[in-house]
């Protein structure tokens, strides 16, 4: 078995989701990983996985990847520097400064050896049977070097991202805090807020949502024994946006309280122009798309049937998206394209007997 | 040409994405529709599009379908029922106890004949060119007749919403706006203030923008001149959830600051309640599904073959996703699908040499 590029093995603690993925991607190079866990079940589903074997009583890793969940981070990065003298080690969690403020305020020896990371990747689903090699296909991952990180630290933690798929993005920890807390943490608590509405809401009420609502309140329904420890972990990041969205409420309570239009104008063109702030597929800049919408009955085959018929009008089809009809057994499928193929997809899929509309 | 169950024409004031839908809905029928607009071009685009003919100099229709700006409804509500003695009068606007109160404040003749509605279709693109025979199909359709509401005109707005292919649900207009503000209009306003969080945020923080946010944050993108007369016109019932999410606002942010784990706990798990509350495809009994991810090579013709290749797997798809990464030409595709399903599907497509994960 080669030791690949790290020449010793990997060691990754904790069989979870992430680290269970991690151990598969760099299988896929045939680098050695080993597999450690308080549940010894996930090691053992981990390793049935393909993603290593159980840690040997014996040997040191190159290279310690820490996959545990947030409260935790802090005390299992210190365990393994002080275990393994030669090894360099990070960890994939979701805040960075916490653990790293954990580690100095403990003492930790040899700090330079430690890299924090972040892959932006994940699933609502957890454990090891949800781990995937290709989890972080394409996907960025923050590395997050603190001011005494060594480069060749720094340096082993970004082949780790690229073995593993992922497309590297260094920045200091605390800027990949607040870099999180806006695009990820607050997002998800507005929609564990607007989620929250719902729980005691008639039924006829909820009768009527739509997809709209259904899209803003989705990622509500993560793990709340995780989250907690994402937000409190990142709780100064948090609180700043968080106070910043509570000044926004207050303007907009105001503004609909008395009727000021200009200033209720204001908010919602705030609001447009952060949907156009988000980037593009693949990064690159927001191309125009037009949605074309098909009407497609509800059994399988069907679905098969529009993408075989989509594909063959040579339209590259950039997102999709289903909406769910309460009451008819016919759904709505929204496929985005550029704009200028919208025609050509419309055209092909009409004279093949589809329902279709702008 | 046939005057159809209503036994006149009907009058579509407002040749929008609305309007115009309407009337292809009803031209289905064969029923004769007239379209009227302060803008000759929609109703020349609408009749060009087979949404009915541009409104005679005489004759009386049987219903007139007021679908104007939230801010106009009153008003042209009004007119149409002083001009018109014997025809039953509706409108499809988002809100229906401010265009009452107006119609009662101006002494609007004769509102027995007035029974509002509003179908809960739409889309983000607005004009009679996005308008579709099939905008309506499945949907839910409110009909809120106030209290000296006709029975007779109840009946007539229920088959229009039949005809369009909608499914009624029928409740008064003060329960039709609490319902709305809290599944459409609440969940528009807090997607932006997630959004208006990212107007002016680094470009390296938001590269690191995954699938969560973008849902989050879709609906902000939506027309701010309209949204803000939708958002004045329901002020009363979208005050009172504003201030119910600016309690669990300060709830939230006093459980940060201060660490109350529990308290952070409490408000995570009402967001998951509220999104389990929201019901399943076709209002049915929401089925445990499960996610299948496929990484896609994002070039036309991939997306067919994936279908192709779920197709033959007699396994019915519930929802596609097709997750933006940045950076690589590979997307990941998540196909919802029954739990019970999952499996065959996975081996079918793995057997085609998809790679494939949960």
């Amino acid at each position: 078995m080669s030791d690949g590029p790290f020449g010793r093995p990997v060691l990754v603690v904790g069989a979870g989701l992430l680290g269970t993925s991690i151990g598969l991607a760099l299988r896929r190079h045939g680098i050695e990983v080993w597999l450690q866990d308080v549940n010894q079940e996930h090691v053992r589903t981990a390793s049935g996985l393909g993603a290593g074997v159980a840690r040997p009583g014996v040997g040191e890793p190159a290279l310690v990847v820490v996959a545990v969940p947030p409260d935790l981070l802090g005390v299992e990065i210190g365990r393994a520097l002080a275990e393994f003298a030669g090894a360099v080690v990070t960890d994939v969690g979701s805040v960075k400064s916490e653990p790293l403020a954990q580690l100095r305020a403990a003492g930790a020896p040899d700090l330079g050896r430690y890299v924090g990371s972040h892959p932006m990747a994940g699933s609502e689903q957890s454990g090891p049977l949800a781990g995937s090699a290709s989890l972080f296909d394409g996907r960025p991952w923050a590395i997050t070097p603190h001011d005494e990180a060594e480069p060749a630290a720094v340096a082993t933690v970004v082949a780790l991202a690229e073995l593993c798929g992922a497309t590297p993005l260094s920045m200091p920890p605390d800027e990949h805090d607040v870099a999180v807390a806006r695009i990820s943490h607050v997002p998800h608590l507005l929609a564990v807020l607007a989620a929250g509405r719902l729980a005691d809401a008639p039924a006829d009420h909820l009768a009527l949502s739509g997809q709209g609502v259904r899209d803003v309140t989705r990622i509500a329904g993560g793990d709340p024994a995780l989250w907690q420890q994402i937000v409190t972990g990142n709780a100064a990041a948090v609180l700043q946006l968080l106070g910043e969205v509570r000044g926004q409420l207050d303007l907009l309570i105001d503004a609909v309280s008395t009727g000021a239009r200009a200033d209720l104008a204001a908010l919602l063109d705030r609001g447009v122009a952060g949907t156009r702030a988000i980037p593009g597929k693949h990064g690159g800049p927001t191309r125009p798309m037009q949605s074309v919408f098909v009407s497609v009955p509800d059994h399988p085959g069907e679905l098969a049937r529009l993408f075989a018929d989509a594909g063959s009008a040579e339209v590259n089809i950039e997102d999709v998206h289903i909406d769910h009809d309460p009451g008819r057994p016919v759904g709505l499928v929204e496929l985005l394209v550029d704009e200028a193929s919208a025609e050509q997809l419309l055209a092909s899929l009409e004279s093949r007997g589809w329902v279709t509309h702008r």
